[in-house]
């Protein structure tokens, strides 16, 4: 068995959202050693580096964080690419539709990964990629962009999945991982309340 | 199969080292879902809640967090029960003898479970006790207190510890656990040259 970690490092030249400055992580040393331990604080955004959505992100009333059943955070998982696509639509994961299945994860691979997820104009899912996934019943959705979608008015995309009770999880570093079948886990923080949590994010393999 | 979450809830209530408010974590909402979505901040000590000390918190040039390979923050576990006692000693630890195994987890429950890992005068680890642990040559040791020592002048137990590259998980929260045999998960964020991280740390019970 080995553990593939697929996890974005937390530092302030980490990829964000867009590129956006405020969604940088900040590391403050706040004791050292000689005063007795080296000690730190994290100013840490809910949605930036691999971390997860709850629906209360974008839904009203939607499930916190930390009201989600632990299960949901592990399970068997299927690593799809598909390059060459400016945004997965429903046309994009047909081909693959006999490897999307249900109650499992689906990892998707992107040219998101060419680029260290470094892109303001990020391959991203579609609305109707969304709804395929939907109709699939699965259990969870990651991906390799710091979100799932952009410019798309009213997020139609996250809010098709989360009103599923599909986890997402964002900032999938998977350049060095091949498709195929593995077990995925990525158990967030539990935040009292959060829209979000940061999660170290690993795929197991034997 | 089923998980036990061994995590406390991060919330602004949540117990900390020695009652400190410095270690408390603060939650800030930067955005709402009339802007677009609810986002959030969170501000995090590295030491605060259940979390994972990295060598470097106490040894000058010790391992970051980011350094320490994956598969130390799993591993087969054995949780066991002491009681009344306000500190553990080689001493308390010796009739477990047998089921302190090498390259296995150790999670203890003491008396801090009676009372929320709020005590300020919490049950620590002496350093005969972690003595103890590295001939025993264990995984990691996982305890329900805030820190694994109180004091102590220059933290003995700590660096014993980290030093055998022992992980120390601090935190846990065990009151609805009962001892036996488990497999232990946390794996911490991959916060560059982090001296800690916060981890949700779960047991799995078959």
């Amino acid at each position: 068995m080995r553990l593939l970690d697929i996890s974005l490092t937390v530092s302030p030249q980490m990829p964000t959202y867009k590129g956006k400055k405020e969604m940088k992580p900040v590391i403050e040393k706040t004791r050292s050693l000689e005063e007795g331990a080296n000690e730190s604080r994290f100013i840490f955004p809910s949605h930036t580096g691999t971390h997860i959505d709850a629906p209360r992100h974008m839904i009203d009333q939607g499930k916190t964080i930390d009201q989600i059943p632990l299960d949901r955070f592990w399970g068997p998982a299927v690593v799809i690419e598909i390059l060459g696509r400016p945004a997965i639509d429903r046309d994009a994961l047909l081909p693959f539709s006999s490897f999307i299945l249900k109650d499992h994860y689906l990892i998707l691979k992107t040219d998101n990964s060419l680029t260290n997820l470094s892109r303001e104009d990020f391959v991203y899912l579609t609305e109707s990629g969304a709804q395929f996934l939907k109709e699939k019943e699965i259990r969870g959705l990651g991906m390799d962009s710091i979100g799932i979608e952009r410019n798309q008015p009213d997020h139609p995309s996250h809010r098709t999945l989360l009103a599923s009770g599909i986890v997402i999880v964002e900032g999938l570093y998977l350049t060095h991982v091949l498709p195929g079948m593995y077990l995925f886990f990525a158990f967030p923080l539990k935040i009292e309340g959060g829209d979000g949590s940061p999660a170290r994010a690993l795929l197991l393999t034997w």
